[in-house]
């Protein structure tokens, strides 16, 4: 309707027959039935609590990366600090039934990518959900909590007081309305404004079938980045990481390795593995190479030493991070 | 010289000012020492006890797939079932120093490697090697362990045992003549025969700056398959596999997953992931999506439900392998 006629209000001036024709049977039906004013009332009601508001398609505050999905939510109910929809964000999101290991490692990813700036989005569930906001709320970028019920309503039952802390300092997001029940089929559809809304999808713990990966594939679909925590081959909640890994997901160890995928960190690929200082050895090969490309035989000329030797050293100082590969059989120094 | 007079025969015969022509200075000074009689008479001696053999570069049994690499060793001494060295073969290695899990590992991937028709190559050390010769001396396919000392010798002397097995049932071999100390600078040209043997290499436990990276990478420069099994971020033997997985290794959880790397298991992809039978509301779009690709729009119509209920099902088939999603938002029926 909003691409037929333009806006809300020139829809609701449109001709009926007009607007009828444009509808499938479910759509029309709930247009003959018109708005339903026990609601209304009690949107405008509940809009008159601070910290509550709603915003359409057309805000100004509408989530950016929303929009740039194949199905943005026309409405978004939302509770607490709206600037969070303007920030950069990622989702956390995994196992409800989460190892004591897997919440820890939610919970300290979330705090140091908060840190970095990143607003927290993930769906109040128990596990890595709930310890993805606890971390985030740490920061000064929060977290948002995006669920499938109404607002007025908080599920799992468990969580209020992280809710109530999010609607404080953070934000609640629901494109149900109010009075909205947890029902199993909104889970998936709410998943995919966790995942539109980040600008990637950190998958903590999650085993095969689970509705982390459901997000996941959504968030590929997107075309957002995916990332996930590898663990033990032995562990069914590391058997859905490793199955995104295959399909292309980013191996992520710590938070740098998050930011450095966003482009948040300008740090060489080499620097994760740097560590230790150069042997004599090493030391006198770096200095031989200068800070040119130079190849193995002229090395070996240099050094008077046998390729394998030199070849070895160089293999050395590349695990190491101190000399680049380059095509054409050339080395680099960078250190 | 073989390049420029053709066989070791016709060099042999070549004019002295010829072939010094060729030769950097250490060559000039063993071939004007000439032929060590002492370790040529220690050879021959060795070469009569049973098991024991000597294969060049040109010999019919020389491995195909090391002359396939960029520096194969003229000679190699061999103890043990010649005949493995025709075999499609897998290396195995990580770390000495690896944890109960990580020898369980190599033990159990070794043996059911070894199962499916691979020779299982290493390098006879502790931990992973080890654990990888055990497990691939229960299969017909046996075991070959490639050592950096001559066959004289057992290093580490801990592995006495095991290397007698590995004579008897698999094979020993070294591009090193007999008497040869294990010398620190040995061992990275000795890995890349271990990685040159085979079709791929499989690093289970790895710390970061290891030898088993440096034969990880002489794997990939010799244009073969890298496999790495992942652990927890926070296990420092696990660091040089995930480091391995961010460079472009497969991640790999079971054997299957290498024998389908390989070439050597027809499994689609999906097989490994497949478990749950679908439920009734997924054997209705199953069977309303018949075997030929279908859009969804179709799909919706036929069933007469909105897309983000159909899309749900179909994210959900497609997660349990049920179905594939092709280029241009059509779907395949698959089971």
């Amino acid at each position: 309707m909003l691409t037929a006629f333009g806006s809300p209000g020139a829809a609701l001036q449109a001709r009926t027959s007009d607007v009828i024709a444009l509808l499938n049977q479910r759509a029309r039906d709930a247009w003959r039935l018109g708005p339903d004013a026990t609601l209304i009332g009690r949107v405008v009601e509940w809009l008159r609590s601070p910290g509550n508001s709603i915003v359409t398609l057309g805000d100004a505050s509408y989530p950016r990366a929303l929009i740039n999905t194949p199905d943005p939510p026309p409405v978004l109910y939302a509770k607490g600090r709206l600037e969070l929809l303007a920030r950069r964000s990622l989702a956390i999101v995994g196992a409800r039934s989460a190892t004591p290991g897997g919440v820890r490692d939610a919970e300290a990813f979330a705090e140091a990518l908060g840190h970095a700036g990143l607003t927290i989005v993930s769906g109040l569930a128990n596990g890595i959900d709930a310890a993805a906001h606890r971390g985030g709320l740490r920061s000064e970028a929060s977290s948002i909590a995006v669920v499938a019920t109404g607002l007025d309503k908080v599920y799992p039952a468990r969580n209020r007081d992280l809710a109530h802390q999010l609607a404080e300092r953070g934000l609640l997001l629901s494109e149900f309305p109010l009075g909205t029940p947890p029902l199993a089929s909104n889970f998936p559809r709410r998943n995919r404004v966790i995942s539109g809304l980040a600008q990637g999808t950190l998958v903590v713990e999650a085993a095969l079938h689970s509705g982390s990966l459901i997000t996941a594939r959504q968030a590929l679909d997107q075309g957002r980045e995916v990332f996930a925590i590898p663990g033990s081959i032995h562990s069914p909640l590391s058997k859905g990481c490793h199955w995104l890994i295959k399909q292309g997901a980013k191996l992520v160890e710590s938070a740098g390795d998050v930011l450095e995928e966003l482009g948040m960190q300008t740090a060489p690929a080499a620097a994760s593995v740097r560590g230790d200082p150069p042997s004599e050895e090493e030391v006198q090969l770096l200095e031989a190479m200068g800070f040119a490309p130079i190849d193995l035989d002229t090395l070996c000329e240099q050094l008077a030493s046998p390729v394998e030797v030199i070849s070895t050293i160089l293999l050395k100082l590349e695990l190491e991070g101190h000399i680049s590969r380059l095509p054409g059989g050339l080395f680099q120094r960078l250190t």
